[in-house]
């Protein structure tokens, strides 16, 4: 088990003779990355990725691994930092979290169950669900809210106040904004290749905004608190289930 | 020092004779508590409000306090938790936190330095400014924060899988909705009486929101990716000089 660079020439070495080849590069890189080791995947070896969006993911196995892409199993565990770097290395980061798990029709059974094994070994709970269906909940759950927390810090640094504004904020603040936070790279490519559900979502929030702002201009009070309480209800059910798991 | 409901009788016996009257109500339910209080107050008291929008309170303060006004000294600290009662009372709150005072012309010297002792001893860093001031900075990093959370929770719920969706969330939309189960009441007041302000910053919000929309819908990875950066940027820089404090 190690961490390997895959554009350094002993990543293919290690590639060799593996039992489990887990691919985590940015979402644009997998295809490139499949490539590169396709010759060196046998039948017995299981290939797994970590990435965000999964039918780009998906997309790129087939196109690189062709006959192989049985091999695959893609995988997403729900877990992470906004920090990169060996140096950031958590041993229990999977602990207690979801990995989201989405075979094709082509994926082999015996792969698969090994990928739950192993997902399962390390403490995740594992959830199996389609491509389509994983890109759609996460555009919701994880892509809008760094999309959002990027504006934000667009919309404030681009003020020319911005500065002072900063330096008054507060623990709020700082948890709505630690995504924004991520790397560059990655965030692009999730956001690329998650398109499509990406601004439909985007869409739907500015909808909801819009329906707050109306409320605000017009001190319509009881109409502002039924759409707030919504909210604060909706979050408060969500984080009891998440301590009921 | 004890805590005591404005709306019973004993309410009046605790502020009578006070040093200090600390109050801690809805924006909104400020101008009644003053006047509630006003026969009670003596030239020595300090009186201090902790709301978060503070060009309203000081207008109630006027109204209600008249001559006595200068004995008010308008307060905001920058610590919270989105959780209420005094189940949930933390003595280190406002330990290393910033607080912000909002004198205005008629605030008497001596009770603005016994606030600044105050709030001092408890561990905080006091922050001098104009209402003016202090009302657009918290419009941007505060205010503007809430709307979004709750937006983006509304946006949520009201899908026909938003159930599913919200089961799948991680640390990530753990964090960013944090500050989406504040009390509806509370937040209600605090983006009516700080509308203008609030609204340019949400305006301004959807301007750098609709910006990385585009650069998504045309494919400009290089654009989006600088937007991004600059993004990812401001917040390491934040957090930085937040460790530094």
């Amino acid at each position: 088990l190690g961490v390997i660079d895959i554009e350094a020439p002993s990543a293919l070495l290690a590639v060799s003779g593996a039992d489990i080849v887990l691919i985590a590069v940015p979402v644009a890189a997998t295809e490139a990355t499949f490539k590169a080791i396709k010759h060196l995947v046998t039948p017995q070896m299981l290939i797994m990725d970590v990435g965000s969006t999964k039918r780009d993911v998906i997309d790129a196995a087939r196109r690189a691994l062709r006959e192989q892409v049985g091999s695959f199993v893609p995988a997403h565990p729900i877990a992470g930092r906004e920090v990169a770097g060996v140096e950031h290395a958590d041993a229990d980061l999977y602990s207690g979290k979801q990995v989201i798990l989405t075979p094709i029709e082509r994926t082999l059974t015996v792969q698969l169950q090994k990928a739950v094994d192993v997902w399962s070994a390390l403490g995740c709970r594992v959830v199996k669900m389609s491509p389509e269906a994983h890109d759609a909940a996460f555009a919701a759950v994880s892509h809008l809210p760094h999309l959002l927390s990027f504006a934000l810090m667009n919309a404030i640094s681009g003020q020319a106040h911005g500065k002072d504004y900063l330096s008054l904020a507060g623990p709020g603040f700082r948890d709505f904004t630690r995504i924004a936070a991520g790397d560059p790279k990655v965030w692009r490519d999730i956001m690329l290749s998650n398109r499509e559900e990406l601004l439909a979502q985007s869409k739907i929030f500015q909808r909801n905004l819009q329906a707050l702002e109306l409320m605000i201009a017009s001190s319509n009070g009881d109409a502002l608190e039924e759409l707030i309480e919504q909210a604060s209800q909706t979050r408060a059910n969500w984080r009891m289930s998440q301590n009921q798991k």
